[in-house]
């Protein structure tokens, strides 16, 4: 099942007076590249998470304008009658290639390359830019939050606190493609089979004349999914004692052992540790600890350092809108365009170095190391390029080109797909299990260093020869 | 026109874990009051914008299970047969009070009130915090940025990097209804009349053999809304020539004047007043400049700061995300519940003294000085009680009760509306335009000391004396 609304509306106006411009001059049916890239990893981290693509691809499919769009459209008062005619039956009919979900991105990368009239490939910049940067960015952070926690589950709990509703719908899919165990979000459940769990707010316990009463009723109800929140009034005078007679009282004579309880305020390090004792002091070994409040990877890595005893955690705001970073830098830009059947490559200048495109239709690869597994390097080629890793790779720093490197005993993998060819799907959408599987096994690709929080080692994207030599010369045209 | 999706089950799972409680327990219909509250103003500021209400009342009205939502959370085993079939005909059958959107509020204070039924009360807490934090964040944001430009217009960018497609179409509705003058997102103008424009990417430049002949051809097609890219090759040397020549063997011979430029790069100060020179030189004396390019409202100041010669500003991801600090921390909490007839207050203590809740059922209202027509102080009642603005007043911290002040020369006018009465809509819906119009006057209402960006006056937001009573005597019962 998926979200219904129709998001073909969801541009950018340029893209509109743009069309309409392609059209009018002629230009609409010119062959067109644009690669989505992103420049900085959120957070100072070394490498970011690839998710969106199902979202993209359900866009394509039902990009279509109504008729109360083009109606409106004619309300502006800009575009020629031509072209609201030509927007009834918009559709598209390029190609796509796309690193599926879960792929691990490093800046300045190709992570989607669309191919098509000059007139679709603009117009659909601004929902893929969207939907590739949210969910990356969300994706991001949550697979740092789930590392800080060492193997500890982490539950999503933001939606209340997400950028609109796609903000939580999507958020809680991009966390769990990145090893978020679950999410309290139910429509997430439905749409994406994210378990969705919870059990009780603070108003449930305010809602009983005691403390003890609201933790017996719960329990009487759920027995065998009772966690209990101890915080309402005083964690360690009365919502841990007064857990710990619900869960006697009303468990252990069913023979239940599993259970729970819940801390949503105060130092969860001190509280964790000595709720942990009087638990097990009352026999209550196999009750768990879960923490929430305003968490994120720092702190996590912080409580998890001091000995705290907490067995999973619940994280809302700071992973939901990916607090301390909240921007994932996805850009959309001209590679190159097809003239009289050759491919003519583009670049975009700037004042900032960090800014110039790599130009042309590319390859992306990933060289592995084969002893360690691990990925050393990418490479960005030209698209009639073939990495052979049967046969030595000399690569080079595309800014020190002195920096080389001589690989040998590696394997080339290609990272970018075909998701669509000539408007239609030639891609088989994995299932969100096999994507989170997928993002696992390529986090676990990455060296140790790449994954510090702070200053990770920085690694390699490099060019082909082929494609440094096209940029130069592209450079010193436009430069001059 | 309104967003097709049903949010119902946008919702933490909690929720329906607690309803299923609250039924089985005989709970159901007990009366509760929950607030909507926030704690402290995002990025230090003195004020905050509501916004949100209409997306609320329109989820209000639509909230329904489907088949297969109760199809769904049949399969998750949580829940009784009962409750299931008491979601078939789940509505909201109770009171809500709110601030019309556009509102200044503080913390501490109801900005909406629910009184209904534990189940139904509960129920919607997610998506209602979902919608208010998410416009009201963005509101808050867009005032800020609106008024470092000291008049300039700010036009919203920030689709393709907001957090969500609704991010994108509702921040867009935000931003307008707090002071911008338009949006680039074009669903916004087609569902909330937010004004959309546009004109051209970078890709534009580069589809053309050379950047005098996309502005040409550009100013062709759109001679009467000509705002040309000048920062594609290099602003001063290429992009800002190319356009005079192309405005002037184009726009002057057709007798048009107006034209505008926009800098995407580089320093916006340094390039906006050398590009007024130029423009200015060759007679383009009308010609505006927009500036674009990872702005906020410290930026901008600084860019006014320095003489920079922009007219209009285009503001991308750090408004549509409110990047510096993009979490508005609305909570919901419950306030009272009746019993036998009677509203019993309820309290939610917490280690940290503002984390505590204002207990009961509330009334908000805002005092005016007459002379100035300044807001001077809110203050917080007991439902029952009435303010009397033609007798002197004494309103006192509620922290340190011996700072007093008594107004006399004031009025008082209540804040909170009734939205809802048992289920039904009473309120009528303002436009975005009204919405605007009120915003930017409630802003006015504000002392200069509170609209500043850094260590604003503290806005005094105080409790009734028979309020602060009750708190007192609930925060000595429970907190012993």
């Amino acid at each position: 099942m998926r979200i219904e609304q129709n998001y073909t509306m969801l541009c950018d106006f340029y893209e509109l007076t743009m069309g309409n411009g392609y059209l009018k001059s002629g230009m609409k049916d010119i062959i067109t590249y644009f690669d989505v890239f992103f420049r900085n990893v959120p957070d100072g981290g070394g490498y970011a998470i690839a998710a969106g693509l199902d979202q993209v691809i359900e866009y394509i499919e039902n990009l279509h304008f109504s008729e109360s769009d083009i109606e409106f459209l004619r309300g502006k008062g800009t575009f020629d009658e031509e072209f609201l005619k030509y927007l009834t039956t918009f559709r598209f009919t390029g190609d796509i290639y796309a690193v599926p979900e879960g792929t691990v991105i490093f800046p300045g990368e190709p992570i989607l390359t669309v191919r098509a009239p000059a007139i679709e490939a603009q117009f659909i910049e601004t929902y893929l830019l969207l939907v590739l940067n949210h969910q990356s960015l969300i994706a991001t952070k949550s697979n740092r939050i789930v590392r800080a926690a060492q193997g500890r589950a982490i539950s999503e709990f933001g939606s209340r606190r997400a950028q609109g509703a796609d903000g939580a719908i999507f958020g809680a899919r991009a966390s769990y493609i990145a090893g978020c165990t679950g999410t309290a979000c139910t429509i997430s459940d439905k749409i994406f089979g994210v378990p969705a769990t919870g059990t009780m707010a603070h108003s449930w316990v305010q809602m009983f004349d005691d403390e003890y009463t609201a933790f017996k009723t719960y329990c009487e109800i759920y027995p065998t999914n009772a966690t209990l929140l101890v915080d309402t009034y005083n964690v360690l005078k009365s919502g841990v004692p007064n857990a710990i007679r619900a869960f006697k009282d009303v468990l252990w004579p069913q023979g239940i052992k599993k259970c729970a309880i819940r801390l949503d305020s105060g130092d969860i390090a001190y509280l964790s540790i000595k709720a942990r004792q009087m638990l097990d002091e009352a026999g209550l070994t196999e009750c768990k600890i879960i923490a929430s409040n305003a968490l994120d990877e720092y702190i996590i890595r912080d409580i998890v350092t001091q000995g705290a005893k907490v067995d999973a955690f619940g994280v809302g705001e700071r992973l939901i809108t990916s607090k301390s970073d909240p921007v994932f830098g996805g850009v959309y830009k001209l590679a190159a365009v097809e003239k009289d059947g050759e491919i003519v490559p583009k670049i975009k200048i700037s004042e900032n170095a960090g800014k110039i495109t790599n130009p042309h239709f590319k390859k992306l690869y990933r060289l592995y190391e084969n002893d360690s597994g691990k990925a050393t390097a990418d490479l960005i080629c030209v698209h009639d390029e073939t990495v052979d890793d049967t046969q030595p790779l000399t690569i080079f720093d595309p800014d020190y080109t002195w920096k080389r490197k001589t690989l040998t005993d590696f394997t080339a993998r290609e990272l970018l797909v075909p998701i669509f060819r000539d408007g239609k799907l030639v891609y088989e959408e994995p299932t969100i299990e096999e994507i989170r599987e997928y993002c696992l096994r390529e986090v676990d690709s990455l060296w140790d260093e790449v994954k510090r929080f702070e200053n990770p080692h920085n690694y390699y994207v490099d060019l082909s020869q082929k494609l440094w030599g096209i940029k130069q010369s592209l450079l010193s045209q436009k430069g001059s």
